[in-house]
């Protein structure tokens, strides 16, 4: 049982072993995308919908606690359900956190000042809204995330920052090269590593993880080097692309140090009820394919 | 009266005419600043603090609706205080919505594919949360931001994007020397300039704004040149230390084209019972400060 001081990495490394699972599983309803929370069967009735999804992930975490390490709810697929999908959101934190499980909110805010700091606080003190950890784009600079850190340290919570995603847009603006020869997606890692690095836990982990997507190895591999800190977490695996080899670079010697994060390929493999079983066959397989490969590679 | 294919700028255009005002007036709801919406007052109990913040701030669009072109709402101060706080959202959106008032929502989102799709829908399709305008944040690239560009331009919306913005963190990446000679700001302002360029309404704006602080008088009047067929919204007046003459250039040559914003240095002046009033005031006096630079470099 994890105490009440722990990091999020000492809790993520406990449950990391005892799920003997690195996977992230993504939670992104789509309530069209089965029937049992399509909006034609509630009449498009907002609550209704929200409800059936909430039901729906309840019973895919069920079914999928005991292989995941963590989860990683999607605040984009909420909020667009209105109202009610932000009660379903809430519901499901408050699920997750009965269980003692991590759960990251992947809603990539970025503010600067006093309005930072209200994000902050929404999603990493203790409001229904309040997650383990929270995902932040840096654009707006170091001063805008500075209130994430202070909240993120102060809770033993952890912020994954923005730095080189999977989408092939993410070479527009975080590939340019800079006048110095480095290019912006490093600039923006080194930066982390230098706010990070003096306040580490037992593992040796910063409260500052960056999201790198494993769609990119090559990079991966250059961040690992240049963040030793920080845990990543990394999307891209499975309906985008990237396979096991892919995400090797990711995990620091330990074989810790990263969270493989899917969530269709898990969520939404079934349109009949057996959609939570099969949700932890896809996880199953999915986590045997990236121990395999981590396994191999350490030993 | 706007008809109902008027595009965002062509109803701000009519506003900013009607009013006689370039003011965007800021709501971020801080409950502790004013004795009417403390939580003291009400045990923190949330629903009630949400329900005072609506209050609140209806009283001060009452005051001032007559003076400002538009309003903004800054989504995290909603969205920390719980569910009461985004039906309190809802609430000011479909009241500004009722007096046919364009209304921005600050909620700087961003994401990739299908996840900034539902942003996209949840903040400028129909939905409870559906704003005039949305800002957003760059950084994921340009095919992040294709989702929110088609969503604004098939509903005859905006999208403001973060370019150079106010804080002094804004140096740490958007001003970055790129290996070109550019800076990461220029280099985000000529792909909204590309991506906007053939998508014009009758003032010859696109659905693409930018956000550009005015502490940066210099830097406004290049992205000026750069980025001529967007809207510019321009945080920093007031509580930021801009004044009015750091504004000017942000205006194009019918001093058209900017909407100056400033949120607490209006709505918090009093912590009396006539904060309304009082913000009309200062609402007033900083409508003519523009007005008098704007007019005076015009003529």
């Amino acid at each position: 049982m994890p105490t009440l001081t722990s990091s999020f990495s000492e809790r993520l490394f406990d449950r990391i072993v005892d799920t003997d699972s690195r996977i992230c599983l993504g939670i992104d309803p789509r309530p069209s995308a089965h029937p049992l929370t399509h909006p034609d069967r509630f009449g498009h009735d907002p609550a209704q919908v929200a409800k059936a999804v909430v039901y729906y992930f309840q019973a895919i975490i069920e079914s999928t606690q005991d292989i995941v390490a963590c989860y990683k709810l999607q605040s984009a697929f909420f909020e667009v359900l209105g109202v009610p999908g932000l009660i379903a959101l809430a519901q499901l934190l408050a699920d997750l956190k009965a269980k003692d499980i991590p759960v990251i909110l992947d809603a990539k805010r970025s503010d600067i000042s006093s309005t930072a700091e209200a994000y902050a606080k929404a999603y990493l003190d203790k409001g229904v809204f309040s997650a383990d950890a929270l995902t932040v784009n840096p654009y707006l600079g170091m001063d805008s995330l500075a209130p994430f850190v202070s909240e993120a340290q102060k809770q033993q919570k952890q912020i994954f920052v923005l730095v080189k995603t999977s989408n092939p847009g993410s070479q527009d603006f975080q590939d340019l090269k800079l006048a110095d020869g480095s290019l912006l997606y490093e600039k923006v890692a080194d930066r982390l590593h230098d706010l990070g690095k003096d306040k580490l836990d037992s593992l040796g982990y910063a409260a500052i993880g960056a999201v790198v997507g494993a769609t990119h190895p090559e990079e991966l591999a250059k961040l690992r080097q240049r963040l030793p800190h920080s845990l990543f977490l990394v999307p891209g695996y499975g309906a985008q692309g990237a396979g096991s080899k892919d995400i090797l670079p990711a995990f620091d010697e330990e074989g810790f140090g990263a969270l493989i994060s899917a969530s269709r390929s898990l969520t939404y493999v079934s349109r009949e009820d057996d959609f939570a079983d099969r949700a932890r066959e896809a996880a199953e397989q999915m986590r045997d394919e990236i121990n395999e490969v981590v396994e191999e590679a350490l030993f």
